[in-house]
């Protein structure tokens, strides 16, 4: 069971994978609540600032600074890392002018895949999901991002070293990530999120040809909860993906000015991806479906199995033992008990019936 | 079984849920009929009103007086308790030019939610689903409203508690919910049901995490009927949430004035909200269809363990069984039986024919 | 099993309700055929003739008397009772002008709903569901609707005592109803065909309620074929209610003049019903579903149970079945035997190993 | 098993119904190749021609004779009889300018129903479905068709004899048929295709309605291939007449000259029969479901019955077997086989512990 | 298993085949990296030109060479044999103004079937599937195409032998092939990438044929893993022509000037070709799905016969088996040991019980 417990025992439920949670009771709307793991850390605001001349980038402490940076010229890209400090988040929202209804967005984790477009700035939610190598768990992180004219915020759970190549890239400045749109930065880090999903197909790829093998090699030690845990990884990545969709396509034909005709192509690409994820995760259902049943008829086989072995057992000793019980008997006259051949014969007639059992279950293909 | 019994014993259906009725046939359509559990309450008429200078609430006892009410200024928000009391509809249906087949709807407590568009107000029938902490079980109300110009009509079938916070916010005068415009009134009340599903999903969550935790750890211990109950919840959740959405749809895209620009931004929030809640119940539903066939398997394989025992016994003691009944029988000559060490000689091939049995199962890994 | 006997024992199924049947191979399309259980009685004509200032009924013996009754003034209802007899359907078809081809559909009663927009009428094929209190049987009756400028004609497989409540109503001069134009009466003719569906529904409810009982108290004896007629009919309800709610949904945005925008609303009203009746089924059928896989877990487990006893008590007997077996062979020297404690002796072992074998049942929770 | 033997044993599947050929590789587009059953016969030309005055039929011989005939006035119906002489249907095509690639469809006897409209012709493939009487086999011939201004060419894989009341109407010259435009002889020959579908639809209703009487009373002897063979018959339906459905749908909604408004109206209503066809096709198809459900539900029963017998014997015969096991033992002393009343004792106790199994099974509820 | 059998053991699944691979992370979009097996082959440049007047076919060994075989007049068809070597496809992408996102689609062998109007060229991506006849293995090919003005473009993973019909057709020049236009060639290119699935599917309809055949001879034989992978290979044929067929339909239903009306045509027939073969799967798809039902229920139907001899064997000797025990006793009286035909009637008691058990059995049918 080497392979399939590389998906680890079964654990609770994260409840926050598939079910949602709202703000309490009774708060109005656009009511700003964190709602997701309990965090203290400090939020962390880092601006890279490039244009065609020069890169830049710095961590600021205070909205009061980043207020100033913004004046400065070049195209932003402000990551906020942490979302659970809604003081903060309230102050950055009446800075750039978001919708509360936004702000209250990026505080829920439990937040759906959504693509908004405002009067003036699009906003977008998005998991990254990410299969930690050492435990085999799947971690999502929400990234929300406010795309403006010349900025991109992105608003992560922790500290985003998923996006450390990309920041890299660009402080590299010899890559063609630099042209200087921010609808082009929005797109490369939505590029990045999406290609987090195949790490995860590739991984539940490689456990159903693992539990494959099992189930035809050693069918009875086959992992059932592996099979289930399967599927619900299936169905967890499900969830994530299909609204993931819906978001890039709208990216794709928005008629928001945010959105170039030029980055549209690009959008059209990963959009291309999504789909082909989703058509491998039914493809992958199906088959874990089919695992199954081949499952189920394996134990049911293996059922057949056991009561062949149980009936040959049972009908070759049952009918000479009842034969021993006769001549085991204390009637005055058993004659053949007198014979002197009789316990010769009794044998003889042992071996018959013996030979005609075989005979009976070698007709009924049961060798 | 401690987890799975937060379910409850199965009760009856409640038929009311799956199942709608009708008014008596033979009456003529826009006859208004109350439809639902026996009541006797006096039906209670809450107001309040409230513009940019006052808040006041009042509780009126008749009709005439809320004639009276309805000439000062302000935006009203009209509370109905009861709906069972057709005269009452009926007069309040000719005071505000409902129609009559609107009120029928709103005294027919099985009505699924709708939204109509009338020429001057737009009537909207939810359902309200509170799961109720001690006994667990669901309790549904339906809430009709008349959206007016200047004031939202709602229909309760008992004393709407659950606007409590709603209510006080109104009267605290210090909440953006004082805008005053009946559309963002009832979107509010729109936004206090739709989250009302939330919990409902988090207990469907949890109970699946906690059969979950059974069917691994002792599967044979487990509650089918929690799997069926869980299911039949899902079903009853589906069939609530699916038209609720369509309602809010129509409310965030209708032409109709009385819903202004503005406001549609909010019911696109709650419209988020609904979709999400039906992600969350079609991944639960499969999830718990996932564990319906875990829980089949395991009953499978301990049919088999079962077996096992039963064929491993016999197995081994039929053999033996017969060859002491060999030994009983009264053959005048049995030669083994007058060897001196016959008897030892017995016992060493009753080992040798249980050492071989080992080897045979151990072979077929049975233990 | 009292409850689920309430469906009666199953039936052949009525072909006629699964399986259309088309007139004779060869005639020319056009051609009415009579098509449906075969009938005698002689084709009845009634009239209820109806305006602001009159209401009047008559029963008619001819075509005849027909042409000349609709030279008076005001609205009209046909009622005709019976389409056995195609030769009076051709004339009655030529003189209100309808199309064979419509006239075929009546004479027909396997056609399935349809509404069919012509020149001067609109054609409608509903079917009547009625529950027969008694038998508990489903009965099936098609009603068609020609719907003129000042007449209705329906058309009956018998007579037509459902709408009995309806002619009251009319006769009685004092309802609503007597709006006097032709697609009121229409509507309210339809409106009491979809009313028949919910008491259908409500004893399907009933059902699966008795069988759920059933299933927690004793599974048994669950009668599995009432699961199976209880899905049945919900095939056959659904086969019939689909079709119809497009037909009624057809009636409600029809640009053709019949049918005024006033009386849309009404159509709108019973659409909403048939959408509800449907939403029902599915939930009602995926609830089926769910019983289906309980009472398949039941028989599972209830084979365990019985797998368990038997395993138990041979386990328990046939080792000291075995060791009585030993003590009872004719060895010259059996030492044990001859002890003066033997007997006791080998009460004591057989003890010892019932003890064993009840601390190991007990590890495995057999009990 | 009389009954389910209507559907006959089992064949090997005739891969010409689920399995598309296609012209061999490397042979370009238009290349028009015979694939079907192997035939001999030669290629027969039948003609009939008729206007309102009168009605003629010829057997022709050769393109050339045809090519005569054309020129003549009047409606003309041709008939080929034969699909697999290429070069007839390549010369035929040429003559009246039929795209090859319609040629090529016409000579692959597996073409699925398609509709295509070209410049100056209409081109349809249908399938005609026959159940033959004797073998309950059913037979698929594909009919070609191409609507031409002043006539109808249909193609046919061997003698049309499914067409002689047609042709005898038509002769007859006193049938509406003679409606002297193309179109209309269009429609009446699809007319006759799609009612052969009932015939089917019936059979295999019939053979539900005979496989559930065995179910419910002799569920034991039951030939599950039956089920089987009937769900694959209905695959197979549906995967023609869902074609064929589109196909009309496209007669009935084209815009092409060559299908008059009139006209339209009979396409209608064969569209509705198709219609009516795939919601009966889809009722079966759940109600086999069902029926699998319950032949699964009664082996697993039959299974219980059969392990509470052997469960029953052995509990009853192996605690009393033991006992006369222990009184056949050799100890020197056992107290109780020196009473005289010992043997008396034992039968006691027998009866005693006989009478214990049944109170303890009776409350299990095994008899 | 001879003919199951045909489809080889299990192997893991290709990973490929389900699960997509993107380029490695970190990695700009537009960044050409080849996914896919390891190859080291020289890319292949093979130029076929011809217009009206001449046929030819030249190899290159250089972008240089080709850039100048570019200048001369004529149709092109430039067949690029191996996507590995990226600086080559960069070049080449250069030099025919390739957008760098379909340069990395080509070098992407996992990349799934699109279709993408860029400015001045159409790109497509297909899949080649073919059957390897002595392996019965499917094999993948990806077929990218670039369709020019007055070229087409192949890239191809390895030396396209598939193509090699076509090839010969142009250069014997006798053909309609040679209709001299680009959107022609690539019909006929995609024409045979279509024809290819139909010996796929004829391979998994007869693998259906000889499993059904089996089950219905030797169910007990039958192995299931046969079944499981003719699931996997439609879940697999289906995700290849799913989006195989929207491409098709895209290029059929094009407003870009570079596919001709005329072509269209083509792509019609090609385009009914795909979704011919989809219904097919579908089909296949559920007739596999009955045959797995079939199976299940043949498991179960042998188990039921397995345990009905054990039942048989054990209560006809058990009864007998203790009788014979009981006059084994060694009672001082055992009245009948005494009689002279205690013996005889002993045996007649034997049989009495025996006949008595057959006709219990016959009784229950379990002969």
């Amino acid at each position: 069971m080497k392979h399939t417990a590389s998906l680890g025992k079964i654990k609770k439920i994260d409840l926050h994978k598939f079910v949602p949670r709202m703000a309490q009771k009774g708060t109005s709307p656009g009511t700003v609540e964190y709602i997701g793991k309990p965090r203290q850390e400090t939020i962390g605001i880092n601006v890279v600032a490039y244009d065609d001349t020069r890169v830049e980038e710095k961590q600021l402490s205070s909205l009061a600074e980043l207020k100033k940076e913004m004046n400065s010229s070049g195209l932003k890209w402000i990551q906020i890392s942490g979302v659970h400090n809604t003081d903060f988040l309230n102050q950055l929202g009446e800075q750039f002018r978001i919708n509360s209804l936004d702000v209250e967005a990026i505080a829920n984790t439990t937040q759906r895949p959504i693509m908004i477009e405002r009067d003036d700035y699009i906003f977008i939610v998005l998991k990254a999901v990410q299969l930690e190598t050492d435990t085999n768990e799947v971690v999502i992180e929400q990234v929300s991002m406010v795309l403006g004219d010349r900025y991109v915020i992105s608003f992560h759970e922790t500290t985003p070293v998923l996006f450390e190549p990309l920041r890299n890239r660009i402080l590299a400045t010899k890559d063609r990530i630099n042209r200087f749109t921010s609808d082009y930065l929005l797109f490369t880090i939505c590029d990045i999120i999406i290609d987090l999903y195949f790490p995860l197909l590739e991984n539940i790829g490689e456990t159903i040809e693992n539990t494959e093998d099992e189930l035809i090699l050693s069918p009875v030690n086959i992992n059932q909860e592996a099979i289930y845990k399967l599927k619900r990884r299936l169905v967890y990545a499900k969830k994530m993906i299909w609204p993931t969709r819906e978001v890039i396509s709208a990216l794709q034909v928005t008629e928001c000015d945010l959105i170039k005709k030029e980055t549209k192509i690009y959008f059209r690409d990963i959009y291309d991806h999504t789909v082909q994820i989703i058509e491998s995760l039914e493809s992958l259902h199906e088959i874990t479906s089919g695992m199954m049943d081949l499952y189920m008829s394996s134990v049911s086989n293996r059922m057949n199995e056991i009561m062949k072995v149980l009936t040959v057992f049972s009908a070759f000793f049952i009918p000479i033992t009842f034969l021993a019980g006769v001549y085991g008997m204390n009637f005055k006259i058993i004659p053949e008990t007198g014979w002197t051949y009789g316990y010769l014969g009794f044998w003889i007639v042992v071996v018959a019936i013996s030979v005609g059992m075989i005979f009976y279950f070698r007709k009924k293909k049961w060798f």
